[in-house]
């Protein structure tokens, strides 16, 4: 259980980390009109910490409702159905992938420009940070919440230093620098040639709002982890989350209003959009983040203040993306529990459930990070659609919730409070829903369509995995006749040399006393069968070696073919298959093994009346192996979820 | 069994598409020095001429002497033992996956000259036709011989059509024109800024010398098909290699006069050595290669002549890239039969052992054209030197060859046809040692390096699995005590749910009869184990339900360490493990079902004295897909060898 100076820290690196990119992508929205749009950028700010305000309102709320940690789909799973339920997962699940592509693209962008060698490179460090972070939780690292709060504590602390420094130097000291940038001249599109006005002004205001918006995404995640808290869970939630949202607009707006008094410029395309002072082309120009141009001009003769900001920025941008390490697997588990993802997704009892999310949101990130060359602009148009979406039915779900108790409810102050909490949500329903529809019209063609299609896509494959449980389960059912006996076992022990596994398999076989017992030879080459039947006669063997010949040189048809002939003989006889493996430990040696025993054992096993006995002989190796999974810690999972703070 | 006429084609693919790029490779290795270099580059074709020559006529010895299609491999392995040939065996590995990435390549190149929209796309070109050759050879399609001739021979009298068309306007007719490329300016290395001498002009020509060394790619090819050939195979091999041998040099030294007479220029790197007849610099300058510069000349008023020649250059090297597709898992099959190489790679009885060779020789291919940048120049600096590792070990084995014979010889009329054989032998191993040293000095640095770094992994992998294997089979051999019988059977069966599954494999058990019989659940939820035993007794089964308990929700640990719980007790005697199964047909249904029994039975077959039983029950989905399989027609592997022509 978490105390509240540990939780804060522990949940603040996803919503926090925002403002490392989200002011630079209002900015240079408004670019595209050229730089006198710039002065709409505190405006479009104070909107959206409006937005902010709503959201945190709002989540108080869920979190002092629904305190079981399943979020916004529990919330609409409970209160709306299924179908709104597998909705937010969609989302979520779409959301969590671009949570750390977002977050590492722009982690890439801050370290480039602090270490100048980076440059250029952005790709293959985003890629490599994400194999890393993966790497990390597949070996189930557990990071503690102490080990959060360090770095973000930094980061909280330097990032309010420079604004109070900053904002200090400006208004009581001496005055601020301008940025670097400050004498560009930035290009705007040609239907702005003539100005900032009209249609294209308010859409274009529309988007860098949408864009904007992206300081509000990891709010949710309080949501998902209010079982980390101490008691009272709801309550201390609900402080966190204010003081989060407090903290995170904060942040923004102040970064946009130091922005706007260093004349900073940042723009989508640096090389097209922007010319020198004298309209000259701009060679190797590297365009910084706002928050790097900030703390160039703030910490001008302090250097180590630009550092510790960047690199703070940078460090929580990576706690960021590793918080979607931790929740894409829970999600994905919980998805498995209902049947709407693989069962091998369902956290049973080891870290392997795990594993798979891991390594498929890795997967998805990279793909996304390779697709859009690690540009934080790009793909931030994909982004903010699904957090709205989940924020939006997240909150018809809670109005549906106060309605449903109101019903019941008779006591007069309860009901006063419950409907205070309906129009709270009510109210942060009509906010997202605004804000959804404002990204959807703004970003659609920009890059959200394709969230909307993984989305969509998700979705199918969700309700599609659930229909495929659902069938097999009723084909499953059992009745009564499902309990005849067979009436004979006939077993068969595959030979292909003369050796240990093969000894012992024969004695196993022999051991389980079947009805009838033989060995089973496939013959491919005459000389080796010759040979292997010399040394069965100078063995003495008390079963017959029956040979099968394979023209073509085959070695599954046969086996498949013989079994299938003594089944047919005796329908109501079982047919036991032995097969010899020897068991090796290395991984790669695995490679070398048993390939040919794996892919038998696939086709037998769709042969009807037919049991396949697999005879393990260890050798060293594998004993060694052995020992050492014996030995080997196997972590439950509920001690894995070291980020979220359960331990 | 192939004509000669079909036999030419056939093989010709791989050899004859290498004038495609090798006569480029001399032009622009030479333009580094400047325009005036070219002079050089028909003295460097005669040069490259004399080395195919000496190729030719050694390889006319090996094909006459080892005709069972084991190549240069077998021909070192028998005269100079295993490391030898290994060597050659890694030199040929990695020569097919560069075949590919070359010839890919090129094809592309030559795409995006005949037709616009496709350049700048060449990477993603070249991958898909990767892609698309691995799935036509992963379907096994038989192409046969006849399919092959047509491109091959239309490109041949193609290419020859062009070659008298344009030497016939240029020595008789009214003159050839200018190539585009002939009033471009070339920029010099500051290195040969004062003329073309000296070291650095000598190492360059050598240099030139050996990237021309590439049109040799793909003679060797022949040597390995000897037995696809009608009798005399030898004869008829020899005499294909040497009309193959005068067409290829015909061509290539054709392309490169025709280039010196229209002026043609082509370097590496167009952008920065490329500059307008008035020294600005070119913007979206195209550089077609020089057989596509030569067609445009040549059919300067007949377009339907340059596209045939593009394009029909452009399919003979996808065909060369299919040869290496047919080459690279028959070779693969021939070491893991040797024990070199996972025995998954041996061709024993259906096509998945040419699959993985497919699947590997692809990804290795693309990962190559993705890497550098599917340009044909820079892959070129890899290829050549495998090649004549390849050549050069060969020609020493053959020397070895003829020597062993001549031991034992005493007619002094074969005496005499063998030493003239030796004496050949030898001056090919002369040649070909010779210009391995220029391509290993000249082209080391420039990416040969990579080539010798991946032949030499390629090596210790190989002698490493072998010694595995070695070591395996000597640790499995029996001895006499290998046949003691396990006292006593004790049987368990896994059960999640009461299925039909479960019903099945408790039927099963209880039909062999073992010593003792009970089944086993592990509980990780208190209500559903509850509800399976109150299900349990209500069926009345007649044997024990075991619960074992799992406070950490793990599955597998419980069995295993129940398993070997009994088995300790009970040192003689051995457990049998009935895991109840249920079989799905469609490949992604496999995700969704049976991944911890899949698991625990890798975990039990680490543990001694248990063997693991499979009860399948087939679903519906299950029993449709046998279906199939039975009808599917299983491909014997003489018969997907169409490309060589082997049916």
């Amino acid at each position: 259980m978490l105390p509240k100076r540990i939780a804060l820290p522990v949940f603040a690196s996803d919503p926090l980390s925002s403002v490392a990119y989200s002011p630079d992508e209002i900015f240079l929205t408004l670019a595209l009109a050229g730089v006198t749009a710039y002065t709409f950028s505190w405006k479009i700010a104070i909107v959206v910490g409006f937005v902010m305000l709503a959201v945190v309102l709002s989540y108080r709320q869920n979190v002092q409702a629904y305190q079981s940690g399943g979020g916004d789909f529990e919330v609409a799973s409970t209160n709306l159905g299924a179908k709104p339920a597998l909705t937010v997962a969609s989302a979520l699940l779409v959301d969590y992938v671009l949570t750390v592509a977002v977050s590492i693209s722009s982690a890439a962008q801050y370290l480039a420009t602090t270490v100048d060698v980076a440059r250029g490179h952005e790709v293959l460090i985003a890629g490599a940070a994400v194999l890393f972070l993966a790497a990390m939780n597949l070996r189930g690292v557990r990071e503690s919440g102490t080990a959060f709060a360090i770095p973000t504590y930094i980061f909280i602390f330097s990032m309010l230093g420079m604004v109070c420094w900053g904002l200090g130097q400006h208004f009581i000291g001496g005055g601020l620098g301008r940025a670097e940038s400050a004498d560009l001249q930035v290009i705007a599109e040609p239907e702005f040639a003539d100005g900032f006005a009209g249609v294209a002004a308010a859409f274009l205001l529309l988007r860098a709002f949408a864009s904007g918006c992206a300081t509000l995404t990891g709010v949710e995640a309080i949501a998902n982890g209010v079982p980390a808290f101490r008691k009272p869970k709801g309550k201390n939630a609900a402080t966190t989350l204010a003081l989060l949202g407090a903290i995170a607009i904060t942040l923004a707006m102040s970064i946009v209003a130091l922005a706007n008094i260093i004349h900073a410029q940042v723009v989508e395309d640096p090389e097209h959009q922007l010319r020198g002072p004298n309209g000259e082309v701009l060679v190797d120009y590297h365009q910084a983040p706002l928050v790097g141009q900030i703390a160039h001009v703030v910490f001008d003769n302090f250097p180590p203040g630009f550092f510790l900001i960047t690199l703070s920025t940078g460090m929580i941008l990576l706690l960021a993306a590793n918080t979607a390490f931790n929740g894409f697997p829970v999600l994905a588990s919980i998805l498995a529990k209902d049947g709407y993802a693989p069962r091998a997704f369902a956290a049973r009892g080891d870290r392997l459930a795990y594993s798979n999310g891991i390594v498929i949101l890795a997967g998805f990130s990279i793909l996304l990070i390779v697709a859009f060359d690690a540009e934080v602009t790009r793909l931030i148009q994909l982004y903010i659609v699904g957090v709205f979406v989940a924020f939006t039915i997240g909150q018809a779900g809670m109005v549906r919730h106060w309605t449903r108790l109101l019903k019941n409810e008779r006591d007069p102050v309860v009901r006063a409070k419950m409907q205070t909490s309906r129009t709270i949500n009510a109210f942060g329903l009509s906010v997202t829903g605004i804000v959804l529809v404002v990204v959807l019209i703004t970003k659609f063609t920009h890059g959200a369509w394709i969230s909307i299609v993984a989305m969509a896509i998700a979705f199918l494959l969700m309700t599609g995995i659930r229909r495929h449980y659902d069938n097999v389960a009723i084909e499953l059912a059992a009745d009564e006749r499902d309990r005849v006996l067979p009436t004979r076992v006939h077993a068969m022990v595959l030979v292909s040399k003369l050796h240990k596994p093969t000894l012992r398999a024969l004695a196993f076989a022999q051991a389980s006393r079947p009805n009838a017992l033989e060995a089973v030879t496939v013959s491919t080459s005459d000389s080796d069968t010759a040979e292997l039947l010399k040394q069965w006669d100078e063995r003495n063997l008390p079963m017959p070696l029956k040979v099968l010949h394979s023209p073509y040189r085959e070695l599954i048809r046969p086996v498949v073919e013989y079994a299938s002939a003594i089944r047919d003989a005796n329908p109501r006889g079982v047919v036991a298959v032995y097969i010899p493996e020897y068991v090796v430990g290395r991984w790669w040696e695995q490679f070398l093994h048993n390939q040919t025993a794996l892919r038998l054992k696939g086709r037998l096993l769709f042969t009807p009346g037919v049991m396949v006995i697999s005879v393990p002989y260890q050798l060293a190796s594998g004993k060694e192996r052995a020992e050492e999974m014996r030995e080997e810690y196997w972590l439950a999972p509920g001690l894995r979820r070291g980020s979220d703070g359960r331990r």
